[in-house]
């Protein structure tokens, strides 16, 4: 791991606690006492300051980049070098020319190495409605209406970053719904909210359109106050799809509005049932129990007997039980 | 890993895939090939047909049990005659007595050491719900309606086994939400839909009370064709909270209906987080990409230029990109 | 118009304001001034004190009753001797003996002259919900649950005015959607909520069959705080319908969730429409104008030339505009 | 009445039926059989086919535009010179320079007589959100996002009649919401769909800007297949407001997302109370009965004292009937 700010720090926490098959041997700062700090999250890492002794280490075999991005050019050439996967934190370098440099680099070696931090592609439903769109089942896709809304940023953050930290997202987003690179980019400033930081102009209305001809608009809303959203409109020939709101997606489409209906208990639970699991594994090498005891069970079996005589009868069942033992407390 | 049908093949995998901190040992069936089978998941895992000797093994210090009920009895207290920490699928046993035979047992160890598979516990909607409750932000807690629908059960599903496999979810969740034990019981049949199968009085209507006064009414319907539901409406002192709806939960009080919005990245995108992480995990060793590559952090920058350009001249502009390398087609 | 109160005075207004077709010609009230501040409301409209004289009137063809309950059986047999025809506010009288008298009389009649106040029966959703029933289309009718929550009542609203005053409605609407009388009703007190005043028990959970086996449950809450709403969830053979949510009727069917999308410009504006004319008629007889004016004609029509040179040209165009004369400030 | 076509028709019947305080006296319309047709709707109507002589008719007193909108401005002239009231279905006329001809006209009259078309103002959604940007409750208005999309349009339907027929609504609407005069327009034709019809770029992306910087964008969409919608998404400094979904208006602000709860039973069921009330008066006209009838007061006395009883016993109780008379079978 590779910067130990709040990012880095969050991604050590993953790699610890829910993430299978990985576990971080070294963490790198060049502020050592932060490496340290974060280091302690996970059982098997050590910190250091420097990313070149790091690199060469042998329990080290792939690397999470989440430094600045001004710092990712040299790091990712060094792990380049080195032949090792990267994860590389968003943006891969702060602008292009660099970047085409990177990807010279990389495109030398055997295979791809690096991946680039666009969660969102990894997002349910994002991928949804990717699956929309190449299935074809709405039509082809037509326009798209983009919202990313902050409830605030800090007063250092500039106009370009709102570009280059913020609309990014939302340029992956759109190359990686439609399958197409963007062809032009269009920014109007309008009205500016008071609560915009001295010098920011925000909110600020984006018009992009692909190569394939989808238009996009992005309102981009750093300090838009009632909350996070990251939404998006899609406009296809037979129907409307809206992901990101908080009533999960839905499709307007045949007449109807609405969403898909739960298929199973698996598909409802599936959360509850790992985090029941992993609950228990927790409490377990605690000497602990992680969850509802013995005497839940006991106690609705007894329930149970009273329904099915309820069932039978018709009537109102009082329910018989013991007295719960002290254990249970 | 006790009982190697569909529920434990789930957990296998989960375990082998999902959770950190655990592994499977020994899969035990009585049908030892089904447990060879189900072993295959997990590369740490052998297949034994009997249960005493696989508890008895130095790498066993938990098991997880999934056999059909009527077994549990006897697994519970050769598990506990040796102290070791159990996740039990419910029913903790069939019965009452049973059950009150297996809490004696247990109650006289040093620890609790059997947690049951009441899942809905885990559920973050249900533990939402139970937080309202608890807060007493609300006020009191007066009154739940259920609803659990399923879409369909097989024709041995019996009128008994309504109360017992899916019913008995119910009386856990209602005894977790309100702290409270149940009172009595009363079921009601209606009318029957002509998707049940012979012999099957379906939907019922039970109406649950608790020593607290809190009146639950459940609707239990297994075939109720249109897909799966588990639904509660909570009412209390100053306002009613749905849980379980496919558009998210939401309360309403103080003259608004609706829910809560998202509030940062971090919230939003939690899970895209670490199915990113490990997606790049999974891939990189396999000396694969698993997600959006440096061409992905090229091409945005690339949009990103324009995007700043377009916005300091309020001008529509072209962006402007490389050829694509091999390596990333 | 019998009774001038809160419900007569609404009534009258009503009839003044929005019916076609009758005009309120006497307005009585045994409080003779309450009477005459009532008529105000129509022009058409004399105060009268008894009743007897005003349905001799020859300019009374028909009768509104909005006076208290117990007054109803005595009203209604002399409009019924005048073969006069009716419309009564809920209750038809407070029991069913008296009911039943006044059914009696109307029998001999040539034809039926009653109409009794339950207008759940005109609300859109419940007519909705009653075709839905009637088609079939989502199989047969299984189950209803029902909630029926005021913000609050005065301290003298009584238990037994929860089931006359408020559980009545239900009644009816169960009776309505499902076509059969009803055959048995349980009432269960719960835990009261703090907001009752003293002597109710509030909430209420009434359980309701009807002849046909269909079992509803009612929640009956008069001091809910949050806001009021009547709702009823139906269980079908083959989806579940809700009506009175806020967020509008919406179906659970084949494996999605949602509702029906407007179908044409006529159907999501009619209201508008309506409205509108209205406003324009108003406004009109006083020598006025009730809506947009001959400038907003034409500051759209400027607006539409510049739009249709923006199409043609892909450019921003600005619109032109001349000065907008005084008369339109 | 002038214009017997679909609009016109339309209108006479909202007259007739629904409006208070006009009668239509001719209907116009140089297809004469067209214009006896419509007027059947309305029992006080006779038709003409020449404007003039209809209008210096004594019982003409006001007039409703209704023809197609290049015969707009000799008609506004010819009403304006007897200083009549006016209604003028939009367009006021096909373009600015006879619609300032129009208003330079009527501004030279005492008051202002012509009122437009534009129904939209009296949408109770509009409405709803010029209330909440006069109010100022969320900040200031900073950008609209509105969607236009009709399930198709005729092979006629030119890229011009968007602007002019379907975005001068929104134009109307922009205005009428901002309070502010539109400064530029720009128009984006992107990917068109399939069902689009020869000649037709559809949709479009219209981008707006009002003389106070609210930047508002317009997806006209007139082929859109899966049903109507207008739909508005207004941005504040404070929080989100969605008008025209299905599922009712809602806003996101102060971390919450949702809607207003119905406050009272009047706001509920205000329409039903109209329509009962409707329907009475229309069946009494012909000696029948619109509505519940008085065994239906009579089943419900019968029930609510079997609820009494059941309040007062915790017993399923009975509802006891007498036999239904044949009146009202």
């Amino acid at each position: 791991m590779v910067g130990a700010g709040k990012m880095g720090a969050d991604h050590i926490e993953r790699l610890a606690r829910r993430i299978v098959g990985a576990e971080v041997a070294v963490v790198v700062d060049t502020d050592l006492s932060r490496a340290q700090k974060a280091a302690e999250a996970s059982p098997s890492a050590v910190a250091m300051s420097d990313l070149g002794p790091a690199l060469d280490r042998e329990d080290v075999n792939a690397v999470v980049i989440a430094t600045p991005g001004f710092l990712h050019k040299e790091m990712l050439l060094q792990a380049l070098e080195r032949d090792l996967p990267i994860l590389c934190e968003k943006p891969l370098t702060p602008d292009a020319a660099s970047s085409w440099e990177v990807v010279q680099t990389e495109q030398r070696l055997v295979a791809k190495r690096i991946q680039v931090g666009f969660m969102r592609r990894f997002d349910a439903e994002y991928q949804r409605l990717r699956g929309l769109i190449i299935s074809g089942e709405l039509g082809e896709l037509l326009m798209l209406h983009c919202a990313h809304r902050n409830p605030e940023v800090r007063s250092g953050f500039t106009n370009e970053m709102l570009i280059n930290d913020s609309v990014v997202h939302e340029f992956d987003a759109i190359r990686f719904l439609t399958g197409e690179e963007i062809r032009d980019v269009q920014v109007r400033l309008g009205r500016v909210t008071h609560y915009a930081h001295s010098g920011q102009h925000d909110p600020q209305h984006v018009l992009i359109e692909t190569e394939g001809g989808v238009l996009a608009d992005v309102e981009i809303f750093a300090n838009a106050q009632f909350g996070y959203q990251v939404a998006t409109q899609a406009v296809f020939e037979k129907g409307i799809v809206n992901i990101g709101e908080d009533g999960g997606p839905y499709i307007r489409s045949a007449g109807r509005w609405g969403g898909e209906v739960t298929g199973s208990f698996i598909d409802r639970f599936r959360s509850a049932y790992d985090d029941e699991l992993q609950s228990w594994v927790d409490a377990a090498r605690h000497g602990e129990v992680g969850g509802p005891t013995a005497w839940d069970g006991y106690a609705t079996a007894a329930c149970c007997e009273a329904g099915v005589t309820a069932q039978k009868t018709g009537e109102k069942v009082k329910v018989s039980m013991e007295t719960k033992p002290d254990i249970y407390r």
